[in-house]
């Protein structure tokens, strides 16, 4: 929570930050506005271990309720720690990314400022699309894997009709004939739907369904229409103005992948510095993913590795960024390392992030960070995390009522707002705007099954993925109301798209896409501030806000309850006109009392 | 504050961590003790940024209320961090270092275990007592330093009456007469106070009386009595139980200095690397600290730097070590870096520790981190900071009215504990314990001054660093009521020490005496875990515990209240007997009403 944040604002919006991505060396206007009656404003910042302070100077000529104070920051290093400090009659008050204080606080809840980081903005008016490409569309059944076709970690592959449901057995082994052309043919579908950008889990040759196992990384999978369907897709997607954003599988390959045979054939081989060797019962004879011995770990201590994936000339990351890819998903990011650990882990991020933008200046790079990522988050590696830890889970975890394996969980909403806050608030602006949030994917449950097939429920997690801070991605089905045939994560949560629309909720699809639209449209949604206006057990509710530099603001208050009927909540909206987005009602701001089940999404006029 | 905390309890106590500073790759067991109705617990932790799970199971035949369960954690990095994960029937809770939630939190909540890191646990039997040497007490009116004795920063020294005070005119120039022969004197009224550990301000060869000038490190100014004092000291302070910690100032020299000298003359002068040079108007031609020029910055870019005060063989770090020192207090601790800046800072630190530690394996090391040190204490540098930013600053701030800078402000204790907690549960639970707590120094205002002289008021603040966790540290001659002339920091908080009973307040020393003896006596104020028990505008608690391999436990609640008159505050004590450990009053555990006026400290029989 953010408790009298409304006393106070400063935030990376033009009117508060002159400008993100200031190089080292220069200075940056940061400005404060503020309805407290103060003597004097001061800028705060960290040089050389020391607190520094400089002080403000009042301007006038700004729009917005209360008085604006301006400051110089000197970019001084990559990441400058800074807060404000307000002088009243009697009292002072210091300001942070956590908010108002008596106190300094830790520097850990000190705004920041990242000296020569630009995101890569595009993506921040994106609402992405996860697609399997194995369950999505059948755009060419002559490319299926037919049953027998060969036999992967001992056992036959199997063609599984599009209508039969996901089973164990098929696991990895059950090949549904998914393909890129499938997609290219879905593009008119999800344009209408409003999504902007895919994010494709693994293309590229792979004997398993899923494909993070692969053999070849310079090649899309045959099975999946090939390197020609990638280029069919591209070209349409670009001309239907959507990114792909492709998984790039940097940890480890699979055992079928020819760089690996020849390590393992022949000891003297160059490939051989690829792996890490051990000799320990029980394992296999190189470190691997999870100690799967179809998933060699790739050590990246010897150059070859990192030449051959992220930054040589001709590296995969470069590969297929020159070919029409907008980015890249980086598959267990916090594991790539070397010597079969996750020793050096940024370093490699961050070479890897620049060989991208060197390739292509505005290359979106995120990680999946299934933990707390925010050690990762500082601009230099990745540009964002995949938003697990501070959205998805814990937003689902409330509505559900349990984690995503099953343990039951009290968590109320004073609880949810304080860890989504906690985790928001230690982000730099840039990177929390890049968060790539999601409610569920190919790894875990699927939302609408864990909320009890609850269509109420449902909408209310996804208005606070498209209402909230970050870049929301969706995932494929879900808009039709795609669930499980019974409990778990992977692979219940991977059944076929149905392209019979009499098995859509066609009720869902038309506020699902509402909603991306809403999304799509909504600047503020995009690129604004984040605070938590209420919280109760049940309902929770936020504002975001975009200040031009005029003093100009743009604000949106998102509202989610998890009750599966009427839930009448009262908060207080800022000043204003406000209406409500979707159902047009008009409100007053002040003190407002509205039926929050299923979500709402507020925008003052 | 700590929610919940009490229905599930772990910390760093032999019940609890099996022991401290296992090495890497060791494993550790660890127990959790519980109220809630748990189905199961398990132990997380995080490896190779994965979040890993192994289960606890239940053991008997231990003390206390509650189910208790071990696991054993692979103690496999330099710092794990690890959470308990409790399975109710219809919830699940994590336990992490804040305490209990239902979400996971950020891994920076989380508990950590150091590897291979072995705290100097003698300090935490210490109290420590702050001599600025030039004031505490004239053993040898012959060494004094004379009027016009020499002439340093183009002005004449002066000789100043004991009994005359502080005048800015005298700052640095003023030498009142205090001697290292007059601590040895004093040693009997030091133990007879009860402290058993001191901190000298620096004590070498330097022209200003506060010292931090230093013309040569490996001689005791003859002002001071000369290196024959030194050894003197020592010896008598050896026979008392009573360790000495010097002030090692390694960030900038005096710039009478041979060293500094010899670079100045000869541009040629292998000691010319120790210093960085520039050309910026307005500037001395080298880095100096806060560019005054009498006060060059040493630079460690070059061997040389961290050979002669570090860590070479006859470094200054290990020869006061041998020649009786039991650590180092090290001045401005966050600016000593490369070329002029702070770069490289913990890796120095790293050194200075190593070396320190293969001088005197249990020297203890702290440096002046005046600002938010968490950064800097993960065990592998200095062992803890001066605790100005998780203790001093806040708690006189709130008792005060205003910080040191005397800006006003209505922090409250709700607050207070807040950042008091905020900053605790940041840190490994043995640096925790190393933390050099203090109210005042030589370099911000007293506390008596600030407490606007009221006797309770300070009395409160004694009682709160008496009874934290950390090691805690009074100024000279506040026990006697010695207070400021006026307001603001440094000069005015450096009064010479009255030797005239006549000018103390007996009973004030009396009281703060016997809150000296009880942190001396009292092993649960030394060692024992912390948590907030309430906290009101003008009050707060905390708790104390130990649990020893058995399950039996030691408690002591500390009780503070900002006001000077009678203030009866609400709050539950743990079930059991309890005393307070002054007045003798016993009370039984459960909900109690205190007069919270001055402090108390409640100790469970």
């Amino acid at each position: 929570m953010t408790p009298m944040t409304l006393n106070a604002q400063h935030d990376h919006t033009p009117a508060y930050t002159e400008r993100l991505g200031a190089a080292k060396g220069e200075t940056v206007r940061l400005r404060l506005r503020t309805t407290l009656p103060v003597q004097s404003v001061g800028l705060r910042f960290v040089r050389v271990g020391e607190i520094e302070l400089t002080g403000a100077h009042e301007i006038t000529g700004m729009e917005g309720e209360g008085r604006w104070f301006e400051a110089e920051l000197p970019v001084h290093d990559s990441r400058v720690r800074y807060a404000w400090q307000l002088n009243l009659p009697d009292d002072h008050l210091n300001l942070t990314a956590l908010g108002l204080h008596h106190t300094r606080r830790g520097f850990r809840n000190w705004f920041q400022y990242l000296a020569g980081y630009v995101a890569p903005e595009w993506a921040w008016k994106c609402v992405f699309y996860q697609i399997f490409p194995d369950r999505f569309r059948n755009g060419d059944p002559g490319n299926d894997v037919q049953t027998g076709e060969y036999i992967y970690a001992g056992r036959e592959v199997e063609h599984v009709p599009w209508d039969q449901p996901v089973d164990a057995w098929g696991d990895i082994h059950g090949h549904y004939g998914g393909d890129l052309n499938g997609v290219t043919q879905a593009l008119p579908y999800l344009s209408d739907l409003g999504v902007n950008a895919l994010w494709l889990t693994p293309i590229f040759v792979s004997p398993s369904n899923h494909r993070y196992d692969i053999t070849d990384y310079r090649h899309v999978d045959p099975h999946l229409g090939g390197d020609v369907a990638w280029d069919e897709l591209t070209a349409a997607a670009d001309a239907a103005g959507i990114h792909i954003v492709l998984d790039g599988v940097f940890n480890h390959m699979g055992n079928e992948n020819a760089l690996f045979q020849a390590a393992l054939d022949d000891e003297s081989s160059p490939q051989r510095a690829l792996f890490s060797w051990r000799d320990e019962a029980g394992k296999p004879p190189y470190h691997s993913f999870f100690d799967v011995p179809t998933l060699p770990k790739i050590d990246y201590r010897n150059e070859y590795a990192a030449q051959e994936f992220l930054d040589g000339e001709e590296s995969v990351v470069r590969h297929w960024l020159r070919r029409g890819a907008s980015g890249w998903r980086l598959d267990v990011a916090h594991m790539i390392g070397a010597g079969g650990t996750d020793e050096d882990n940024l370093p490699l991020h961050r070479i890897l992030k620049r060989a991208a933008r060197e390739e292509r200046a505005d290359a979106y790079v995120f990680g999946e960070r299934f933990y707390d990522p925010e050690h990762a988050l500082d601009g230099t590696g990745e540009d964002a995390s995949m938003n697990y830890h501070g959205f998805g889970l814990p937003v689902v975890q409330w509505i559900a009522g349990a984690t995503y394996y099953g343990e039951p969980s009290r968590l109320d909403g004073t609880e949810l707002a304080d860890i989504l806050w906690d985790a928001y608030h230690a982000l730099p602006p840039q990177v929390a705007l890049s968060m790539f949030n999601l409610l569920e994917s190919h790894d875990i449950g699927r939302a609408m099954f864990r909320v009890g097939n609850d269509r109420t429920k449902f909408l209310a997690a996804c208005t606070l993925l498209m209402g909230y801070a970050g870049v929301p991605c969706t995932y494929y089905g879900s808009e039709v109301g795609v669930t499980q045939s019974r409990p778990g994560n992977m692979p219940w949560c991977r059944e076929p798209m149905p392209w019979d629309e009499a098995k859509w909720d066609a009720e869902l699809r038309a506020r699902v896409r509402a909603l991306i639209h809403l999304r799509r449209q909504t600047h503020v949604l995009q690129e604004g501030s984040l605070s938590f206006l209420h919280a109760e057990a049940d309902a929770i509710a936020f504002l975001r806000e975009y200040t031009h530099r005029d003093g100009r603001t743009e604000r949106a208050v998102v509202l989610a309850s998890r009750r599966p009927e009427a839930h009448h909540v009262s908060l207080t909206l800022p000043a204003g006109e406000w209406r409500d987005a979707l159902s047009g009602q008009g409100l007053r701001g002040g003190k407002v009392t509205l039926d929050a089940a299923g979500g709402r999404i507020l925008l003052q006029e």
